[in-house]
């Protein structure tokens, strides 16, 4: 056991030379864990021969505990097949990232969704893992215990490291109970820091809302030309909230959160009376993503996106700074997102022989981020693309501290190797 | 970087062949961190004439970010005198473990208290850390938004860790809306069976309150018997409810809590109806611990507990077989807790003669947990007392993964050597 620490990244010859040949020959290709394949930021990507574990037939539930209210299932089930086999006995997983995306990937993602700003993110419904570590030993972080101090919180360590510390095989998670008579309320504001002001507001009034998404003026004009919409929506910055709970308990929310748009001269605010009438509303937020499609200019332009979480003070003040970049590079974008937690995601549109311009507005976007105590991603992740991004963030000794926990687990890098950080210099 | 992966616990003598004879020399004494020293389980106790480092004079709040809930302190503060700054902005940090806990010690034990049921344990309340590891280097693990994908979750690796992987200098705290209208109810039972019945019908029915604790027949005859509480007691399994929210709210959480205890058999059910009804009513909650000394039959009685956690279900079950042995012992003993979590605190006096039986009546308790998928440790960590304990819940592949984690971040064990798992084979 070698006492030096690892903070100055090793060059290739160097790291090589510490892991004998024939470890190196077996580290070449490693492996990939793949679930749903939703991730974004190449946290997939093969840069190197790897072979990619797939968990589509590892997709049970073992066992469903309604008292207790957790569930044990394999890597491979998706969030909503789980969410319809607890549908009967009123029990919910909350997190709720990309269509299609599973529980093990979820978890090595650590996402979230727009349930994040109630429930949390997938962090808070992990309870204990079975995790196959690089050199085969089978481990399990704990049992079903609601909460424990027993030891390191290896679980939460697993979460988030994007498979690359060890490859979660079963997991039993916490569930909470079905909302039951869901509302929804849009209102549209005449600018961002109006909109904001009111979701600070309301975060602070500490209402606790199932969910608060942001759509800008431009995410509504593509909404409305999509052509998706029954509705005709006012194309401005515009606030959508989720209610649940008893009646007398959402009314309430409702008579508040209504209070505080109007005090920011809130312009429309329109609520849903119905189950039905809710799911139309919220369908515009659901489908932003697709609908941004038609704002493009040329069919064949890119897409680029960042994902930053700021404190919800400074939210405003970013999101504004970020539209202002938008429009003097002269590409058309948008910022949308999950506001309750102060996360958005910003995009633009882009010929392809703009990449450096369009890659340096996101980067722009992030450093101001940093800058205002936030994180370079909210909830999508490192995996190859936010590799500086996290050393402008957290700092090389941070980083450092990772690489160590990294080798101290899989010293020959097999699993998901050079995703989150680089593992000597010039590794691409 | 040797890749050996060290899960069979060396020697002393192979361990500190391992690390060479300067550095052991060093690595005799290390430190020992001190914050509130209110922990339990020995986590603070010096076996090897470890240098304490004490956060006294680090007692600062260095920032309170209104609008964006959170605090930046140092780690001498106290949870209460936070909790005292923050009350004029209607802000309130909920984790509440000993009285006189400092937020270092408490990041540290990864604490909870009588609010984990709505709010969570401290790791959950923590955003980010700055953290003084052994080798000297400082890190920054986060800033202040409310969520992140960034990279490994190292802020949640410190939180439990108990002083041996890092020494935590500074922490930015989340908050939330300090609780008006709290109310208090308190249900008097037949037995364990049915106030643990009432117990998992109110966290199935998804009502939020604000904590819910139980304290058994023996817990209820010391508190009469201490003659601190102007109240008279039925000596019954007892459940205290906390509620928090608008008087609408809490009148809606109250009949529910209450039609659920009725249909249980409760023999009484009485509810504050103003904030002094409910301190005094909480008072004896409060006082539990202190009160269970008026039951020592010898005033030089020892006394001796552990604390478990198990899922829900299987907590009746749980407590019963804990009492059972208590009264085949011949000890006097009580069980009291945070059930909402299926959290509870056994604890028996005995003569000191009797300490290998006694010990042995608490190992036995924590290993019927550990069957019924629970934990040896639902919040006071595993320090020197709990370490064979852990090995039964986790096992040593587990173990063994902690420790290489230990190794890899403190190779020299300079910091709070042999706490939660032993580093060489007989370490004291
Ligand atoms: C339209 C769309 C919307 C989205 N919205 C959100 C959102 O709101 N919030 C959000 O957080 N994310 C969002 N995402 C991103 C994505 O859905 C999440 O990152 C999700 O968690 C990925 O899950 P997956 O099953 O698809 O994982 P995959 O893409 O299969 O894998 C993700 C990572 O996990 C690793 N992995 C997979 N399985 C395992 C395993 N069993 N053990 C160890 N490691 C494993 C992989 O190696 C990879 O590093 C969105 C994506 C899309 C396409
Ligand atoms: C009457 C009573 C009731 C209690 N009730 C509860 C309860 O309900 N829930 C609960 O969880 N606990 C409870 N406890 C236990 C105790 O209060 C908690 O463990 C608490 O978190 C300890 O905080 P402290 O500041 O006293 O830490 P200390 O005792 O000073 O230290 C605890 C650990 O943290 C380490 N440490 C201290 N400061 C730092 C730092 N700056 N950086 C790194 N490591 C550090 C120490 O080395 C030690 O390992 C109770 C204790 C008592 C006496």
């Amino acid at each position: 056991m070698k006492c030096q620490i690892l903070r100055v990244l090793p060059t290739r010859s160097s790291f090589c030379s510490s892991v004998n040949s024939t470890q190196l020959a077996r580290s070449c290709n490693g492996t990939i864990p793949f679930s749903g394949g939703t991730s974004l930021e190449s946290t997939l990507a093969a840069m190197n021969e790897e072979i990619f574990i797939d968990f589509q037939k590892m997709n049970k539930t073992i066992a469903v505990h309604e008292q207790d209210m957790d569930v044990v299932v394999q890597p491979g089930i998706s969030y909503d097949a789980l969410n319809e086999q607890l549908a009967d006995q009123k029990l919910f997983f909350p997190p709720d990232p990309g269509p299609g995306a599973q529980i093990g990937g979820m978890i090595a993602q650590g996402c979230s969704g727009t349930n994040a700003y109630r429930y949390g993110t997938m962090k808070d419904w992990v309870l204990g893992l079975t995790v196959v570590l690089a050199d085969g030993t089978i481990i399990k972080t704990r049992g079903r215990p609601r909460k424990s101090s027993a030891g390191y919180d290896l679980t939460r360590l697993f979460v988030g490291s994007e498979g690359t510390l060890g490859i979660v095989t079963e997991a039993s998670l916490k569930l909470t109970d079905k909302p039951e008579n869901v509302r929804v309320a849009v209102g549209a504001f005449p600018d961002i820091h109006s909109a904001i002001r009111t979701a600070v507001g309301i975060v602070r009034s500490g209402h606790p809302l199932a969910a608060m998404e942001l759509l800008d003026d431009m995410a509504m004009k593509a909404v409305n030309s999509s052509g998706y919409s029954d509705i005709e929506w006012p194309e401005k910055t515009t606030l959508f909230f989720k209610f649940a709970g008893s009646p007398a308990h959402v009314a309430e929310q409702v008579e508040e959160v209504e209070r505080l748009a109007k005090e920011q001269q809130c312009v429309q605010f329109t609520f849903s009376n119905s189950a039905d009438e809710a799911d139309s509303l919220w369908e515009a937020r659901k489908t932003a993503l697709w609908n941004m499609i038609a704002l493009k200019n040329d069919p064949s332009d890119n897409f680029i996106s960042a994902d930053i979480c700021v404190p919800i003070s400074r939210l405003g003040d970013m999101i504004a700074a970020t539209k202002d970049s938008f429009e003097r590079s002269g590409f058309i974008g948008s910022c949308l997102g999950h506001v309750g937690n102060g996360n958005f995601h910003a995009g633009v549109f882009f010929p392809a022989k703009d990449w450096e311009k369009a890659k340096g507005l996101m980067r722009e976007a992030q450093k101001l981020g940093v800058s205002m105590d936030g994180t370079v991603t909210g909830e999508h992740g490192i995996g190859l693309v936010n590799r500086d991004a996290l050393i402008w963030e957290v700092g090389d000794g941070t980083v450092a501290t990772m690489r160590q926990i990294k080798m101290a687990l899989d010293p020959l890098c097999l699993l998901n190797p050079g995703k989150v950080f680089k593992l000597w210099e010039g590794q691409e």
